[in-house]
Order: structure tokens, then C-alpha cells, then sequence
């Protein structure tokens, strides 16, 4: 595991094998990124010679340098903790792992969420103070976007944990999307104090002690309207949101299908509309936002959709670059602390 | 209290003091359900002055005989326990009560829904064998309907509620919409009988066990795309994704006319697309499926948005007395006590 001894740039691992589409996806990706910043270094993990193959097959190169050899790959469907415990030389143990002893500075991956998440837990180890690491995700809203902590790192997180959510997910809209003071929402069934359940009513005094701008309980329809920067919920009901979302988006696409098939006129003025849709929606375009952050852990992990294109794949190593360059992990550290004190 | 005794007639009771355009849109929803059926006779209830002033303004007729004096109203924004507590003459709690004496058949409300509810639970009384009533939301899907119990009866859901949702809800597809044996699918964060938060991994095995179409855990992403008929969750999490699909369309309006304000060439595009669009998404408008039931209680009962249209008004009246015909209620109990044993 020599690597170049550049200090000034940094060193993003990209785990080659995760993703429904790898090595390839993840091979572009990682060279739309070093052409893009010139400040950054990409290290490819995963099985060498299928990553050589898929190079040769596309008539593309990449510096020998750059790749580090890891014998397994952690499926898709794979159970996460079963996965770590018995892969320990795959891409995704691998790649924490390196950034664990410092050898890179972040690590994206496409792959297994769930392992990714186990894994980042076990081999970089929580910052102190935090109790739960957590999986955010950007959602598009009337005002720019939307950050919704927790999409599923855990079901069942207690109070103390949707505290820590909250803190974590302010720095990160603060730092990343450069808002000064983002306003943090508790997902509930009603505005008033008085609404929610067990979780969210013990949550709520605890938000307003800690030290962000936190507005109080918000519905299901402020997600998207842009009251808040940052959404506080459960991984279990974050998870289930997520995905219905981008479920309506492929209703919405299956419908203009079916629309065009019932006649020409039909499937003209359905081609129209595609393209302004298309326009319309980007901000629901996971490509744009270069994955999930997964805070909490000692060290900058990101984590893609599976489906994740070149394009994501590079704004996730860039993302990962600008977390790694803004010191997520201090700043969390340190407001952690703080609340704890 | 007398009523004209015509035994042949399904006889509905409309709270015309409950909704944002009341009693203008419930009025005209009542002219409109009569129009349509023969079998059916609506009774307004509300503040009889402000009725009929509203009916001169517009210059509408409607029976005397079948306007009911209620000198009360229970706000939108009331607290549900303690409005009925202490507005025992209020429209909704009127309304509950004539269905218990059988004065009428059903009664529908676009009032505040959580008064419904609390009157309802309270003076119609639970089915035996009900732990908690619930409201289920019609959702479209790609293969014509979703339905989601439940949406907000009840937060911190027990598993056996989960249990009589999905009992109930099957009896509801089944009946409302001629679907013989509904498949119905807990939704989880993932498909595995291992995903879950507490509440939904004890419940799946209790669901194999109910005579019901069960299918297993679903996802977010399912509730969309047809593979169940009836959805199974808590209120907590039904509540969110409920109001969370309807600001879906709201940010799609609003994106669409910011999109027409950026110049002449956008404006005639948005136009092109506004119709089409609306005609996709027809199975996302509440009216059509007018209003959500209230399952569990000992008499049909329906709850309407707040902006309920003449229409919609229209549809939730029609929908009871469906419910009325075809027994829900009985049925209900005959499962839940089928189940029990």
C-alpha cells in the first residue's frame, strides 16, 4: 500500500466494487474528479485485475499508483454486519480502514449502505460524544434545498439521539451549502408541542437547550417548503420518506409513459413535457448532490445511491473533498462536546 | 329533531359548519350528493342562521326538514379532547351522536379531523374487539389505488393496532373497491423480516397469523407503485408521508410558476404542461377519492380535507353511503372477532 507522497493534495478512496454499475461508473467518476480539481488525488479499492480489465475494456487509464488491490466485494443484499465481520480485505473494510490509519483523507462508496455504515462505525470508531452516527440526505425545497438527519443509519433512535442529529446536521449545512445559522424542524404530526410521539415529545425540550436555531416541531409537508434547513427524524421514519419520494418521481415518469402510449397527440405533447420536467425536478436529482454524508464517525465517509452515474460518483468525491478540507469531523467533535458539557 | 321517515333512504348527516369554505362547499356538496342518488337524503348540521343566510346569498333552496340546529363550532385548530369535552352542542359532536341513535346512517366532517375522531371513539363508541380506530388515506398507485392505514388516528401505534389496521383496511379495499382478496404489506425499511423498528418486527409475525392477504414487509417506495393494496403503519409515520406526498404537488406548482415567470417562451411551456400534468395526477386529488374513512368505530364515519371542494363534499357523502349499504361496519366487527378468537 505505497502511495504517492503528495501531502498537499487530498486523498479520496473510492470504494471501485460498490454500485450497481461498478467498476466503471466508478472508474469515470474518479476521473471526472481529477479533472475537475487539480487538488486531488483518487485512489481506486477494489479487485485489481477486474478494475485493469474494465480500464482495458473501455479504453481507459488510470495510474497503476492509484489502485489498491482488495480481494472481496460486499454485495448489494448482503447482510452488513454479517458482511464486515467475514470480508475483512473487502473494498469496503479496506477503504475505512484506510482512512482510519490516515493513508487517505475521506472515502466515498456506492456499495452497501448498511456495510459502509458498519463499518465506518467499527474501523474509524464514533466521535466522542456521539451515540449514534447518522445518514443524511439533501432534498430539494421551495427555498434551495433540504437536509433530512436520519435516512436510516438507525430505526428506533432514541431522543438523545435526534439531538445529536440535529447538531450534526447544522454544521454540515453551515459548512457545506454555507448557511450561517440553518434552521433546524422536529418531524412531528403537528406544530404545537403537544403533537407527537414518545421520541419526539422527549426530543423537543432537549433541542431547544441545545445550541442551534432550532424552530420546534414541523409536519411532513414543511419537508419540501423550505421552513427549515436541516429536517430531525428517526432513521426508521427518515428512511421511509426518502424513499417514497423518489417513488413519486417514477409514478409521475411511469404515468407520462402510459399517457403517450394512448395516441399521437398524446405522445407529442408528452415529449414536450419531458424535457421542462426534467428541468423542473433536477434538484430531485440525486447525481446533483453528490451522496450522503454518513456523520458521526471518525473521518469522512460518503455514501452514493447504487445506481450512482459518473457524474455522482465525481460530485462525491468532490463533496467528500470539501468535508475532508472544512474539518467536518473537528467541528462535530467540538460541538458535541459542548452539548455534553 | 323529527325527520321525515323515509326508512328506504340512506340518510347522511353533513357537518356544514366543518371546512375552510364552510357552509358554502358543504351545502353545494349536499345539493350535489341529492342530485345524483335518489336513495339518499343529506341533513345539514350546523348553525341554522348561518345556513340559511349563506343559502340566500347564493341563492340556493334546501329542505328545512333537513337542516339540524347545532349552536356550536369546534375549530380547525381546536384541541380535539377538549373541545368535545366542552362543545357537547357543536356540529361534529351533534353529528357523531345522531349516528348512534340512528337518527341517521353516516356522517361526514372536512372539520377538525381529530375531533372527529375524539367524538367518534367517544360517543359512537369502538367496534369490539378495536383497541384503536383508524383513518386511512387513498392513495394512487400504478395500478389504480393505495390505501395507507393509518394516517394520523393515533401516534406510538402498538403492534396488535398495526394488526386491526390491516384487518380493517383489507375490509375496506375489498368492499369500497371490488378488490376480492387485497394484498397488504407492513411498511418497513426494508423487505427482509429482519428490517424494522420495534414495533413493526413484532407485529410481522402477528400479521402471518391474520387472515388477510399478507405479504410481507415493503418499503417507502411501494406505496406507489401497486404491490399492495392496503398499506400498514403507524400514525406517526402515515401522518408524514401523507402530508409529505400532497407538498410533492405543491413544490411541483410552485417550481412550475417559477419556471413560467422567466420569460414568454417558459410561460407558454408551463402552460402546455399545466393540463396535462393535472390529468396525470387526477389519482393524487383528494376529492375523487372522497375523504378518508374512520374505521373501528360503531357507525360510518368519513373525514374530509379542510379545503373540501362542492365535490369532494359530493364524493365523501356518496362514499358513506357505500359504506352504510355494504355493512362496513358489521363486517369490521365480524373479522375483528374472527381474529380475536
Amino acid at each position: 500500500m505505497s502511495l504517492p507522497d503528495d501531502k498537499k493534495k487530498c486523498r479520496i478512496a473510492v470504494d471501485a466494487m460498490g454500485g450497481d454499475f461498478a467498476p466503471l461508473n466508478q472508474i469515470k467518476g474518479a476521473i471526472e474528479a481529477q479533472a475537475y480539481s487539480t487538488d486531488i488525488e483518487v485512489i481506486l479499492i477494489g479487485n485489481s485485475d477486474r478494475i485493469n480489465a474494465c480500464l482495458q475494456e473501455n479504453n481507459l487509464a488510470y495510474p497503476e499508483s492509484l489502485i489498491i488491490h482488495a480481494d472481496e466485494v460486499i454485495g448489494m443484499d448482503e447482510h452488513p454486519a454479517k458482511a464486515i465481520r467475514t470480508k475483512k480485505n473487502s473494498s469496503i473494510v479496506v477503504g475505512n480502514k484506510l482512512v482510519k490509519d490516515r493513508t487517505v483523507d475521506a472515502f466515498v462508496s456506492a456499495g452497501n449502505t448498511g456495510a459502509m455504515m458498519a463499518s465506518a462505525t467499527l474501523d474509524l470508531g464514533r466521535i466522542s460524544g456521539c451515540g449514534r452516527p447518522t445518514i443524511g440526505s439533501v432534498m430539494p425545497s421551495e427555498k434551495g434545498i433540504t437536509t433530512l438527519f436520519d435516512v436510516g443509519a438507525s430505526v428506533d433512535s432514541k431522543a438523545s439521539h435526534l439531538v445529536e442529529y440535529a447538531i450534526m446536521g447544522s454544521i454540515y449545512v453551515r459548512e457545506i451549502y454555507n448557511i450561517p445559522e440553518p434552521k433546524v424542524g422536529l418531524l412531528s404530526v403537528g406544530e404545537e408541542d403537544a403533537k407527537g410521539n414518545e421520541v419526539t415529545l422527549t426530543a423537543l425540550p432537549l433541542l431547544r437547550k441545545a445550541n442551534i436555531n432550532f424552530v420546534g416541531n414541523i409536519e411532513g409537508r414543511d419537508i419540501l417548503n423550505g421552513v427549515v434547513n436541516v429536517v430531525v427524524c428517526d432513521g426508521f421514519t427518515g428512511n421511509i420518506i426518502l424513499k417514497f419520494g423518489e417513488s413519486v418521481l417514477t409514478l409521475m415518469k411511469n404515468l407520462l409513459r402510459s399517457y403517450a402510449d394512448k395516441g399521437l397527440l398524446n405522445k407529442i405533447k408528452a415529449l414536450l413535457i419531458k424535457n421542462t420536467l426534467k428541468e423542473l425536478l433536477k434538484g430531485f436529482d440525486y447525481q446533483e448532490h453528490g451522496g450522503v454524508p454518513l456523520l458521526g464517525v471518525n473521518g469522512v465517509c460518503i455514501v452514493g445511491h447504487g445506481k450512482s452515474t459518473p457524474k455522482a460518483m465525481r460530485n462525491m468525491i468532490l463533496r467528500a473533498q470539501d468535508m475532508y478540507n472544512k474539518n467536518l469531523v473537528g467541528k462535530i467533535e467540538k460541538s458535541l462536546k459542548e452539548y455534553s458539557l
